[in-house]
């Protein structure tokens, strides 16, 4: 693969073809256009502090406005991902901002103290959700809904300690799809591996492996290690962190804050440090103390189905199995997944650590805890990282010094003339009831020249003129701005030629 | 115009072209499909109680999940109203879903007890954004930005008392543009209205008008009729109200409750119950008393530019000048109006009362709070009141019996034989690598029955059909769900088949 350059800006730009300017429109004010944009890009860490009277200007602690350019590069990666989901036959949901406080409690172990409270205004208690999961359990056990495949892109809240430097907020967006339903072994969980592999292949970010293991081999892991099934829980968090912390410090929380025995640890340490692919699911089915543990051996059954079907799609070299993954939150109950990318595009330039763009896994339970009689909806999904998609993306448009479109405008409509707006506004209605989008500047008498900046610096491809002359002449003037032609045209087939022109841009 | 029939029913097939399905598909399962698709339309209104141990299984008062059809539904009139406002150049923006509580003091007037706080966790205070508008004037002011056209899109929370027959939640989308900075008068102004006009079009909801006054006329009037000025947002607020309640409970509300003389009520009282166009403005110039106010001069003057520049645009028999509107929220300070539909399309079945559709107006001092040195931003917008359609699209479906697809699936593989699961992993992960959205059942040997089944429920177009003899001979089948045709095709120009007859359609 070749190191990520110029090959894969012009697949990027070929991406964003239409949000990029097109070098031949710079003509006027290139260097002021250069810094505005760095100058936006750079908005969400500017965070303007200023007083008046005793109040501080700006937005709350972990969060950010999102520019327009922000938002461009958002909307183009979202279209790609819930152009997977769809791809993929899943239907779209929304749920409340927030909770009943209490749907939320007992589902997250550890992290349930990041949850923000609503503030009892008298009424029910309420929380804002805190991942796009509890919620869908809490839509199908409420609604009796029995099978489902359906996608979410929404915001989710965490009283994080925020290091805004690695893309973590408190709000953030997540996309999630998920399948619910008893179905035959793996065959859904195949299908999400697949689908992070679209995804992440299609967003070119890099190469990239996926993580996977399974709950019930962790659980088995423990057992046989001597320990504690109280202990289950804690000792799974402190594992989720070995991405994060060297394994000598995961073994002192375990030991010094955990109180786990030295050797048990020891013994965990052995496990935790293999991974790899199908033979090392053979490798463990043989291991004498594994091979003992009846969870264990389900789970590594269940993985090597997995790799079966993983094989069929054509990504099972993307897939390593991977005994040091945990995932942190209570609810998993059977295989787990997790992306990293193995380099950042721009880690040659700066160290910007990313970690995982991609989670997710079996969730059997979590449905049974909101159904009045336990009821149980099998359920498996995943969720993108795209907040941290989102800052790799940014990070090197900067990189690179890309530009941006953030409007659409198609025509300006201008005048050489004074007292020409009454024109002006007539010709952009008959412009905007065709559908076409168009823009003229807000005065009586704007200069020529301020409106064909105007053009230039925002990027719109064609400008109609109107004057005097061209009033009696029952003409217009079309412009192109990048070539700065000019054409005489019928008033009257003025729509019609610039259709056609869009058309074949 | 006829009468909202199979007419309007054809244009909306029309624009929900992809989405509906065709009649020619519906085979199989008919009747089961109405009732699964009145009972998707009736799940919000349904809200399941159940009890386990001591809790109630729910969203919170005033919310509802949002189903795949209502999505489906949302989406496709979210396209429209932004490719309206993409259409007028308008950048996107998006802010957090909270702000710092002291942010939203003061600017709502008496609304300001419906804003929801977030529980003081240590930090700062929260609180729920109540509308876009405080927060892109809170972007403008922390930016320093001093011109800007941009739309927002996003949910907003107001502790209301929800009546849900109306369509009012607590938690709402809502879907803003706005032009921010100094430009000569009314040009800006004019160009929101132009848009409403668009939408409301666009949207085919009916008939509807554009009722239009401006806060100097309302201030003028009510200095004139002799009304304290410590008392003008209490009475702005009582005239706001009569569009829900009648003149007479206006008029008490405001000599009982807030204290005003009687014979001013009925001078106002003479004064809000004109309405009309242009030769309404010319007789308030000549009004006695109005015509002593420079406030309400200035605001006829405006109105009057205003007409003009309607007219040019074509919209000017759509507005109407309306000195009872006067629009609750505090922040306005020129020129406000708002849109209601004429006659709901579903009236003559239900009665179905929706009341404004989209409304906004000029807020010329908002900025200028926020900023440390209290410099202004003048900014006009105007906001869709897009929960009000969906309602009403909803409804109207609901009345007619449109069926939605909510998934986009255009191919399943089947097959009729056991043990081919492999064969079909194979070939769908072939599907989904060349953007073909398709889907086959989990399980190992589904019965063929079932799966053709499942395409006629889903409206899936097209099967393809893979079993023992098929392998043998290197073909596929191809079917078509609507015509049941069955046509073999060499499995190696499967993609291109498929894609040809996918254009085609």
């Amino acid at each position: 693969m070749p190191p990520f350059g110029f090959l894969h800006m012009r697949a990027w730009a070929s991406l964003f073809g239409q949000l990029l300017r097109s070098p031949r429109a710079v003509c006027i004010r290139e260097v002021h256009f250069h810094s505005q944009f760095a100058e936006a890009m750079l908005t969400s860490q500017l965070k303007p502090q200023q007083e008046k009277s005793n109040f501080i200007i700006k937005t709350p602690k972990g969060t950010r406005d999102l520019s327009p350019q922000q938002m461009v590069v958002r909307e183009k990666i979202l279209d790609m991902v819930v152009g997977c989901f769809k791809r993929h036959g899943a239907k779209r949901l929304d749920t409340p901002a927030f909770e009943l406080k209490e749907m939320l409690t007992e589902k997250y172990g550890e992290d349930s103290g990041l949850i923000y409270d609503l503030k009892d205004q008298g009424g029910e208690l309420l929380s804002l959700r805190y991942d796009l999961t509890v919620p869908f359990a809490r839509y199908l056990a409420m609604n009796k809904v029995k099978k489902m495949k359906r996608y979410h892109v929404g915001k989710v809240w965490r009283r994080e300690s925020p290091t805004i430097v690695q893309g973590r907020y408190r709000e953030f967006c997540q996309c999630d799809f998920d399948i619910a339903g008893q179905f035959d072994p793996m065959i859904p969980d195949a299908e999400c591996l697949k689908i992070m592999c679209e995804i992440l292949s299609g967003l070119q970010l890099g190469d990239f492996i996926i993580k996977v293991n399974d709950r019930r081999i962790l659980d088995g892991m423990f057992a046989v290690c001597g320990v504690p099934e109280s202990k289950f829980h804690a000792i799974c968090s402190s594992i989720d962190k070995l991405d994060k912390i060297s394994w000598k410090d995961v073994r002192h929380e375990m030991v010094a804050k955990k109180g786990l025995a030295p050797e048990v640890a020891d013994r965990i340490g052995d496990y935790v440090q293999c991974h790899g692919g199908v033979s090392l699911i053979e490798q463990m089915f043989q291991d004498p103390r594994l091979s003992q543990n009846k969870q264990a051996l389900d789970g590594l059954g269940d993985l090597k189905l997995l790799f079966e079907y993983l094989t069929l799609f054509g990504i099972a070299e993307k897939i390593s199995f991977d005994l040091s993954l945990a995932r942190g939150l209570d609810y998993y109950t059977g295989v787990i997944y997790e992306a990293v990318l193995l380099q950042t595009p721009t880690q040659a330039q700066e160290s910007f650590n990313v970690g995982s763009v991609a989670a997710g896994g079996r969730y059997d339970k979590l449905v049974g805890m909101f159904d009045p009689k336990g009821h149980k909806v099998p359920c498996v999904g995943l969720s993108i990282g795209v907040e941290r998609i989102f800052s790799i993306v940014e990070q090197r448009m900067k990189t690179f010094g890309q530009k941006i479109r953030t409007t659409e405008t198609q025509v300006f409509v201008a005048t050489p003339q004074k007292n020409f707006l009454h024109e002006r506004l007539k010709l952009i209605a008959e412009l905007w009831d065709a559908g076409i989008k168009a823009e003229l500047l807000y005065k009586n008498n704007p200069k020529l020249l301020t409106q064909l900046h105007y053009c230039e610096d925002m990027g719109i491809p064609l400008v109609v003129i109107i004057g005097e002359q061209e009033m009696k002449e029952g003409i217009i003037k079309l412009r192109s701005v990048a070539s700065r032609e000019e054409v005489a045209i019928k008033r009257e087939n003025l729509v019609a030629e610039i259709q056609k022109r869009l058309s074949e841009s």
